[in-house]
C-alpha cells in the first residue's frame, strides 16, 4: 500500500500462487497482511456478540437482505460488508440500492454508529477496509489469476475480518452458477475459509449450498429485494426461506446467542412471528436513507413495465435451469455489469414461474422477462436455459454439507 | 513494443512460463515474435557464408576474442553480437573494451559495413535488434523468472538470429560456474537451442563444455583479452586453445567453409601459422577504434599494479576451483557488475597459477590477486575457492557433448 511493490512484481507473485497454490501458513500470512493493510473495526463494549455471513456468490442470492436484520432481531450484532454485482453473480449492494433513497456507501463512522445503535448494517466495502484486496483484485482481474483458491480465501477473509465480527458463517455456493462448480472444490474452499479464519482468531463455519438453478423465483435487483422482504413476512419461495433460516440459525449458534440449533430456530420463529425481524429491517433501511414503506408496500420499488413471456419448448418436467446463463442474461438486460464502472438498471429482471422438478406443458409460460422493451431474443435465451425432460429429477438437497463444527 | 501490453500482464505471463514451461511450438512462436520486434540484419551479396557463436556464459570465458577473427581468416563472415558482464559471468564487450580506444557500441550501419569489409565484428547489442528481449529481460530480472529454459532459449536466439548469421554454434556451459549446473540441464538447453534455431530457418549446433573451474589462467577484463590474443600466437593455456579450436572448427563445418572437421582443423592451423588469424584480429581492433599494437604488445593494456598472493592452505592436488566464487570475487574487486548501470575497472583481475589436477605444497602460491590495493581479504576468498585433496582427481573432458549434427 506504500507503493514500494510495483504491479509487475505483484502480478508475477499472483501467477505463481495461482499455479503452485499456497500452503496453510502462507495463506494465513497473506490474509493477515491484507487484513492489516487498512483499518480493522472493533466492537468492544457493544454489549452483544458480533456475527457476519458471507456468500461466495450466486444467481438470485438475496439471502443477506432478510438474514442480517433477522439475526440482529434475535440479539446479535451484524456489521455486514457486501459486494457489488460483477459478471453473472449479483451483488447485495445493488439489490438494496433498488430501495428509493437507500445508500450502501457508508463511511466507517456511519457503519460503526449504525451497528452500535440498531445492531445491523449492510454496506459496500469502504476504501479503508483491507485496501490491499482492492489493489490485488484489480491485478488478478487482468492477469487471469482470479480463480485461485488461496487468493479467493485471502480476498474474502481480509475484507470480512476487517469488518470485525467475531464469528462468520460462509455460504459456499456449489454448481454451474457458482465460482466452485464441483462439490469437492466447494468443500475445500469452505474448509479453508474456516481454518484460516480460526487461525486468525475468529470463529467460523461453512455451509456448502447448491447453486445449479437460481435461488428463489427472481433474478434482478428490485425484484430480489422484494422477494427477500417476503421472507420476513413468513412468505416467499421455499428455497430462499429455508436457506435464510439455516444460515441465520448457524450464525446464532456460532456467536453464542443460542446454544444449539433448536434454540436458535425457536428464536428465529419468535422474532419472525412477532414482526421484530421485519421491524429491524425497517430500521436498517431507514437508517441508511431508504424509504421504509418498502417493507409494507413493495410497489414503491422500480419495476420495468414490459413483460415478455418465456414458453416451455416441450412437455415434461424441468430438469435444470442454467443459473449462469440467466445471470449473464440479466447483465445483457442492463441489470448487472461486466465492468466495475458500469451503471445498472435496478428495475429490470427475470421472474421464474417454474423451477427444477415442476411439471410443464409445451408453450406454458415458465418465466417472464421484465424489461424496458419487448424482448423476444432475451426470452429465447431464457427458454434455452431451461432443460425439460420426460421424468422429474431426483430432488437434491439445498444445503449439501456443513463444515467447521 | 507498442506499449499495449502492460508490464503486469507480461510479468504474469513470464511467471506462468517459468513454472509451467513451454512446448516447442510455443517457444518457437515467442522467439519469432521477439526476433521480429526489431530490425533483422541480412547478409545478401556478402560473398561468403555467415556464422556466429554464442556462449551461455562462464567465468574466464574469453573465447570469442580469438575465435571470431580466426574463423573470419578462414573465409567465413562473423557478425557477432556479445553481452556485458553481469553477476559472476564476464562479458566479451567489457573484455574487448580494455583495449585502449576500442568501441563495441556500434551502430547497425557500422556493424554491417565492418562485417562486409573485413568479415568480422564483435559488438554489443544495439537497441534496434530484438528490442523485446531487452524489455522482457528487464522484467525477468525483477520477477524471479530469469532461470526458465524456454525464456533463456527465446532470449538467446532472438538476439542471435537478429544479427543474421545463417549458422550458429552454441557453447553451452555446464557446471558450478554456469547457468546450467547439471549435464542434463545443459544438454536440454543445447538441444532446444539447435531445434528452435532450425525451425526458424538457421543451421545450428551445440557443444556442451565444462564450467566447473574457470577457463584459462585469467579472470578479469584486460588480462583475459591478453590471454585470448595469446591463442592467436599459438600460445596460451591448453584449455582455452582447445575450446577455441573446437568451436572454430564446428563453425567452419556448419557454414560450409570446410566439409568436415579435419579439413576445418587444417585450415585453422594454416591461418594460425601464417599469422592471418592475428592480422584479422588486428584489423578488427583497428576498425573498432582500438590500438592495434595490443596484438604485439599486451603491456599497453591496463593492469592494476598491486599483487596479493593466494597460498595453498594444504599440500595435495587441486581438486576443484569454484568458478562462481571467483567470478563474484572479481565483481567485488570492481572488475564485474551486479547491476547493469555499474562501471567496471578493466585493470583488476585474478591470475591462476594452479588449476585442477596440479600438485601443490602448503603455502605455495596458487593464484594472484591483481588489484588497486593490497587485498588480503580477497586473497582469503580466493584461497577458499580452491579445494585441495590428497589425490589428483580423474581428468574430466572439456567438451562433454556435441548436439545437432
Amino acid at each position: 500500500m506504500d507503493g514500494s511493490v510495483p504491479d509487475y512484481e505483484s502480478a508475477a507473485l499472483l501467477m505463481a500462487i495461482t499455479i503452485r497454490g499456497m500452503d496453510r501458513a502462507e495463506t494465513v500470512a497473506l490474509t493477515d497482511a491484507m487484513l492489516h493493510s487498512g483499518r480493522i473495526l472493533g466492537w468492544n463494549g457493544i454489549g452483544r456478540p458480533t456475527v457476519d455471513k458471507h456468500s461466495t456468490g450466486g444467481v438470485g442470492d438475496k439471502i443477506s437482505i432478510a438474514l442480517a436484520p433477522w439475526v440482529a432481531a434475535c440479539g446479535a450484532a451484524v456489521p455486514m460488508i457486501v459486494g457489488r454485482g460483477l459478471g453473472h453473480t449479483g451483488g447485495t449492494s445493488d439489490k438494496l440500492e433498488a430501495i428509493p433513497g437507500l445508500r450502501t456507501n457508508l463511511t466507517a463512522e456511519e457503519f460503526a454508529a449504525q451497528t452500535r445503535r440498531i445492531g445491523v448494517v449492510i454496506a459496500g466495502q469502504s476504501a479503508d477496509l483491507a485496501p490491499a484486496d482492492g489493489t490485488l483484485y484489480a491485478l488478478r482481474d487482468v492477469t487471469a489469476t482470479v480463480e485461485s483458491r488461496p487468493l479467493i480465501v485471502a480476498s474474502i477473509l481480509s475484507k470480512k475480518l476487517a469488518a470485525g465480527a467475531s464469528g462468520i458463517v460462509f455460504d459456499v455456493k456449489c454448481g454451474r452458477g457458482a465460482i466452485m462448480e464441483t462439490r469437492e472444490a466447494a468443500s475445500e474452499l469452505g474448509r479453508e475459509l474456516v481454518d484460516v479464519a480460526r487461525e486468525l482468531g475468529r470463529n467460523a463455519r461453512s455451509l456448502v449450498s447448491a447453486m445449479d438453478q437460481p435461488l428463489g423465483l427472481t433474478i434482478g435487483n428490485a425484484n430480489e429485494t422484494a422477494e427477500a422482504l417476503e421472507i420476513l413476512r413468513g412468505e416467499g419461495p421455499a428455497d430462499v426461506a429455508a436457506l435464510t433460516r439455516v444460515l441465520a440459525s448457524a450464525m446464532l449458534v456460532l456467536c453464542g446467542v443460542a446454544r444449539e440449533r433448536h434454540e436458535a430456530d425457536a428464536r428465529l420463529d419468535t422474532t419472525l412471528a412477532s414482526g421484530a425481524a421485519m421491524q429491524r429491517a425497517e430500521a436498517m433501511i431507514q437508517a441508511q436513507g431508504g424509504d421504509p414503506r418498502v417493507t409494507v408496500d413493495p410497489s414503491i420499488l422500480p419495476r420495468a413495465g414490459v413483460e415478455t413471456k418465456v414458453p416451455a419448448y416441450r412437455q415434461g418436467f424441468v430438469a435444470a435451469i442454467d443459473a449462469r446463463v440467466l445471470g449473464m442474461l440479466l447483465v445483457a438486460m442492463g441489470g448487472g455489469r461486466e465492468r466495475k464502472d458500469q451503471k445498472i438498471d435496478h428495475a429490470v429482471g427475470i421472474r421464474l414461474l417454474r423451477k427444477v422438478g415442476d411439471p410443464v406443458k409445451v408453450g406454458e409460460t415458465v418465466a417472464i422477462i421484465e424489461a424496458r422493451r419487448d424482448a423476444p431474443e432475451w426470452a429465447e435465451t431464457a427458454k434455452r436455459a431451461y432443460r425439460i425432460a420426460d421424468l422429474a429429477p431426483a430432488p437434491e438437497p439445498l444445503v449439501i454439507e456443513a463444515l467447521g463444527r
